[in-house]
């Protein structure tokens, strides 16, 4: 593994300059923060669920973010058409496949997504991702229930199967697109200590998709952004409580030299 | 235009008094802070979408506030059994017309609320406005997609056809009754780098509106206390996130000497 | 009424050592905060409303929540699929009785989900109990609409009748188990002058039911640890907003020296 220097800022200038529409569908929990983590980043967020405009909004988006955290059978549906109106579009679709192996509801309806739509970049903890790689893992809810030392074959593994980008969030996390591996160890621990922030990731992720060709290099680069203002916002912050807005002052005041110097990429 | 000294005060001090229940049928991502920025100023928010009690819930309030942010056809459906409730007893009915010109299906609900129930305030930003009054704007998600120097003659002729009160927010909001017009250059550009502020503007008119029947006049006093307010907490923050935390607390604290002194309406 | 040491902390560590999988099926105004409030005090929160899947999370979690607040019949349903399985792995059900009394659908829903499954902890205010004891209370929206000097008959009776520990919230909280009755008097003004903070004490309630088998007890100390926070983040607070922050940073860092100096607490 080798230490790398990516160009990250470069693509949040990108991103506020261009002010990029990203479409979600998404959860109820996290659905403010999904939106707001893009709009400081400098994108207009857009969340529509409706099965009768969701092709439509992602007709005018740049990047499609789904967030199966608070799934109906209905809001699936709704997923589908937007996905297949994306890929028809030729625009960049995100899955958070939040809580697969939970239940399995959550696991049919991944596999859905991924079979009859085409996911350019699916993301998720260990444990979810090892259930979307076929392991018969039983995530704790949304939170993972398995912790492994290398995650990166799982990751190479399941992009190839898929022909995708994956993102594997954690301590350390792990971006494959089968042949490419970066490894971001930037973030902090308060990060973990709040709810929605691995939501907030993915919705990051689809807002740099927007902007670059190279999925994994974006999600790379998305992470590496979130991630160092999240490091920043720590140090200002008393606990979970403050550091969430002190995360938004960060985002939105991220410079180019905080990036070039705290980011910690590593390529294999 | 004139500048002229209105008493906004002296309605949110009512609100705060009175404690108003103010009914919401709105969307997902800022439910919280439509609820939130009611209570703040003192009023008593309720969210009630069921079709089998809207009605009965709009006939405890005071107020009854839409919003399309999120929309379905059921959930358009439920609007208008509570608008017809909210007309019948004689209470009023704001909508925002949040990402009309984005979908048809946002253009043909709020056609169909507007056509089959009296709406009282009509609110949006620009682009959302234009489409109301029969323009061909693509608005750009739920961003304005257009910016004109001069939108009193769209508020005006709005107002006018559907015989309501027109809130067009913006750098400066327009209020206008068809008779009166009245331009709000107050707020901060912060508002417009998080997510929801516009959606709380509504819920703000909607708790003045209940207090005040002259609408134009509430709208213009809900606008000039809720970004007043805005200014306030912008001067203690460090950016967008700690900005939303303070925009609460002066909310709640605004006084009469600030709103007297900070306020910048203009009358034609 | 005899004040009473109790040891509110030594559950709190249980669930900071555990980790327990607290599920709700809530509103979507509050359902962020009840999901971080359970997750600041170390538990883990899912949230999951499908039908097709509220049985089988009840199933790997350690207590179920229940939140009328912005209910749907289709909503209610799956609650009642939710709670059937909890009642059949025998984990605790808590339900917050959000708006009873303001309309006959929350009303019948109450009823409905009390009659037909296990209700281990109802609560709310004193007008949503006092209209589910049977009283003709026209609750005010979601805020209560009667003030009494002694709630205690009320919730032991209530208790008693439906063999359940009966929680209501306000200045004074009373928790009563049909034979033991606890008066909680933490807390500060400001959780009344912010939204969804009596949501967030049903799901912290629910998190101290998942380590406890007394439910009163639970419920008591769920009650202190939450608004001992609360008296702690309100120093540390310029308003309501602040406060919000705060209140989590309080909840993550609560530590017993502190819950056991401020706590007051009274049994009969």
């Amino acid at each position: 593994m080798k230490k790398k220097r990516i160009n990250a800022y470069g693509l949040l200038e990108k991103i506020r300059k261009d002010g990029p529409v990203v479409h979600h569908l998404t959860n109820w929990v996290s659905i403010y923060d999904c939106a707001n983590a893009v709009k400081v980043f400098g994108a207009s967020p857009v969340m529509a669920h409706a099965p009768q405009e969701a092709a439509e909004m992602a007709g005018i988006a740049s990047a499609l973010v789904l967030n199966i955290g608070t799934l109906t059978e209905g809001l699936v549906e709704a997923m589908k058409i937007a996905a297949l109106s994306a890929n028809k579009k030729g625009i960049p679709v995100v899955l958070d496949a939040c809580g697969a192996g939970a239940t399995g509801l959550r696991d049919k309806s991944c596999f859905r997504l991924l079979d009859e739509t085409k996911i350019n970049i699916i993301k998720g903890n260990a444990s979810e991702m090892a259930r979307l790689a076929g392991r018969s893992v039983r995530t704790k809810g949304v939170d993972s229930a398995i912790i492994e030392t290398d995650l990166k074959p799982l990751a190479g593994k399941l992009a190839g199967r898929r022909r995708s980008t994956v993102v594997i969030t954690g301590k350390e996390d792990v971006v494959s697109d089968g042949s490419r591996t970066f490894i971001i160890k930037n973030g902090h621990s308060l990060m973990s200590h709040i709810v929605g922030t691995g939501c907030m990731a993915a919705s990051v992720i689809g807002a740099f998709a927007a902007v670059e060709d190279d999925l994994a290099y974006a999600a790379a680069a998305g992470l590496v952004c979130f991630e160092v203002a999240a490091e920043c916002a720590a140090k200002k912050s008393k606990g979970p409580g403050t550091f969430k807005g002190r995360l938004y002052d960060c985002m939105y005041a991220l410079d180019k030299k905080t990036v070039d110097t705290l980011q910690r990429v590593y390529v294999e």
